[in-house]
């Protein structure tokens, strides 16, 4: 559980508002400040004249072969000094293969959290949020959780049967499936269990572990409803479908006939490409805005029923457990939640002046409509930019500047979803949850910067 | 070059229009047909009765265990057999790692036209579109195109300059660039030279070594505009930006300053993580609706001018031969286009029956209004879904149902952009631009199925 990333680094007395032209233009008037400039001329400063007149010419060639006016930074042997990589042959294209990662990225890694589980088997492996951007979680990276470990399954074996209240119970090959329309749509999922650890008092360091068990992705398959109406569906009697998984705990989980009806998909595609082993491949079910354990991996049997069936996957795991010792059953929707993913804990603020404060917010309810931002421990908060396009129950990626004084804050983020519902703090949560409860924790974050820049995990507000 | 995918198989009499309510009547009414029976029974026989009865038992504990009314499938010992995966431990969670796709799934790679170029320098190796799904393409299959091979640059060392006809040139870190405000979009990238086989006759036998050179990616950077706002550009005199890469080839472009500062953002993430080496790690230009030689890799220094260069990169590649012999000069926007990715060439339609038509359509001048597609060789058009949300200047997937009745016929895609244009025909393109040309070839793709359901690139309309 080491600290992976020290981004963001350093920019040295950033205007605080970097959009703004009133500051632009004083910076501009000012020139830049001697750090700078001496910065500049360090990076730059040629190991000797001959290299530097050498360097520039290979440089510049290209610019002033064929019609350029000339360049006067060529001119100058104190600008320039080329790296190896820019005076040599470089690799090869791949001839057939699968393109991996810069060798100086092999930190950025999917990580369990130690001591988590007694077995790795049933257990999981987080995402490093801290390191990403946009909304898109890269497959290579997406977190793992599971009941009874996973297995590479064979799609030409590998059957989906359909039955129960249906008119005509059909067994479908992976081929059957991928012939029919097939959707593609974005949208996040995560782990009725993320930010489990958060209940009490914080207890992992990062985002990492804090939030590592969120993802989003691209899916494509075949909508369910289309299926359930070629084998007939009973419209009168049909009131729960059960998903079940091939994997060796034979997973199931019980969905409402009106949820698998609405936008849940048969989904073989996951980011263009097929399903990775560790996430169901060759078939999953897409359950958007349920928590993830209801999203059955290597699924293999759907069927539809009159009733909840209450499988000992829905009856001891997934459920909240109240202040009052009873349990809460049957709320798969993951509430409106935000996290900021940098700064975040284990960061490390190498210098005062600005910073792009980034982060995450997603709803199983519907649209993310508004991120709001505090630098002060909830006292006062500004709105975040939202990137675009806002997708139905997907990651948004926000945005806000920040310039940090120095001093010691606490960040937090609060989401605000197209229903109206507002992420609630940690102590509003626990009025009505309690703090013995293991799933759905969707309060609010906060990471504190202490005086020496190191981002830490806290709780307020 | 061989066939990599025989996808999609076979889905035995199913309905022309696979979502008609009164087709699906038809079909529950009349019951599966009498082939399909046999195959459900094949599939899920059991070797042995006291096999059945274990695998069953254990299969169906769940739904039994906690409250459920029993299964009557688990009573019929016809209906399963547990593959080893159903009843072993499966592989643990990945304690530190990066994930890799399905070893069935490995020879879905970027590939190399063999023949195609005299050095893998100076080549490129394609995205296999044919496999792929949605509109991300995964970054372990991003296409290349190199102009003297690829280097993993190290980012701590990496520097960004920005000078010219600017009141303060600076020098930029990954640090620096890090902690401006970020932006994420989707974008599609497409190297002018796609499709660049062609122009005369069919050349290549798939959409992999047709259209491969095409990607679709969620880019995060800062917008080139707030760079040049920081260093004060010269309001008046900027015409153009020259921009240059720090590989061997000391890669330069020019872009007019109206789309330097529309649009562009030096990026370091795609698809949620940072670049792939071979796709310009740690820094490149992403330059939406230019063809792909303008996003200049591995980044290291922005020039702006008051003329184009007109240097080495842009005086002999990437502009367009006339048909009297004569050049044309910076036509470097992607105009409308689209392909027909499956069924594609290569590929093998193993029965009759229906088939989801899918592909890519994209512009470099906005988002896309239409796709139509033809089976008959241009003679009769029907209108594609497309899938949403459709974003400027980005890959948008259109889907279609088709049932092939086993007779010869010709696939086609024509996609129509929100100004209007429409995509060319080859016959029309070629009236206007010969066929002795290399770049900027949008014509519409023909895919001929002949009557044993081989599928055969073929030029037609």
């Amino acid at each position: 559980m080491t600290t992976e990333t020290k981004r963001p680094g350093l920019l040295r007395k950033a205007p605080e508002n970097f959009l703004n032209p009133q500051l632009l233009r004083e910076i501009h008037e000012k020139g830049l400040d001697e750090e700078r400039r001496r910065f500049l001329r360090q990076s730059f400063l040629v190991a000797s004249a001959a290299t530097a007149v050498s360097s520039a010419s290979k440089s510049f060639a290209n610019e002033m072969g064929a019609g350029g006016s000339g360049d006067s930074a060529a001119g100058d042997p104190n600008i320039l000094v080329l790296p190896s990589h820019s005076t040599t042959l470089g690799k090869p294209v791949t001839q057939a293969g699968y393109g991996q990662p810069s060798r100086h990225e092999n930190a950025i890694l999917k990580r369990i959290s130690p001591g988590l589980t007694r077995t790795q088997e049933a257990s999981a492996s987080f995402t490093p949020l801290q390191a990403l951007f946009g909304i898109i979680t890269p497959n290579g990276l997406h977190f793992e959780r599971h009941h009874q470990g996973w297995h590479d399954v064979a799609p030409d074996t590998h059957r989906l049967m359909i039955h129960g209240l249906v008119k005509t119970p059909m067994i479908f090959t992976m081929d059957d499936l991928m012939r029919l329309p097939s959707v593609s749509r974005i949208h996040f999922l995560e782990c009725g269990a993320n930010t489990a650890m958060e209940w009490g008092h914080p207890s992992v360091p990062t985002v990492q572990y804090t939030h590592g068990m969120l993802s989003c992705c691209e899916f494509t398959g075949v909508p369910l409803s289309v299926l359930l109406d070629y084998c007939g569906y009973d419209k009168q009697q049909s009131r729960f479908i059960l998903a079940e998984g091939a994997d060796g705990a034979s997973l199931t989980r019980t969905i409402p006939i009106e949820h698998a009806l609405d936008d849940v998909l048969v989904a073989w595609g996951m980011n263009g490409e097929m399903l990775r082993p560790e996430n169901g491949y060759p078939l999953r079910l897409v359950v958007p805005g349920m928590q993830g354990v209801s999203w059955v991996k290597w699924l293999r049997r759907i069927k539809v029923g009159d009733q909840p069936w209450g499988t000992k996957d829905e009856s001891i795991q997934y459920i909240d457990l109240m202040p009052d010792g009873s349990h809460r059953q049957y709320t798969s929707i993951q509430e409106c939640k935000s996290v900021i993913t940098s700064p975040s804990g284990g960061q490390q603020l190498l210098s005062k002046g600005m910073f792009n404060i980034t982060g995450l917010a997603w709803s199983g309810r519907g649209k993310i409509k508004k991120v709001d931002v505090s630098v002060d421990g909830g006292r006062n908060w500004r709105s975040a930019r939202l990137e675009g396009p806002i997708q139905n129950k997907a990651l948004t990626r926000f945005n806000i500047d920040w310039v940090w004084d120095g001093s010691e804050v606490i960040l937090q983020s609060r989401a605000v979803d197209e229903t109206g519902y507002v992420q609630p703090g940690i102590e509003q949560l626990r009025k009505v949850r309690g703090s013995r409860s293991t799933y759905h924790n969707n309060a609010i974050q906060s990471w504190q910067i202490n005086a020496s820049g190191e981002v830490l995990n806290v709780q307020a507000y």
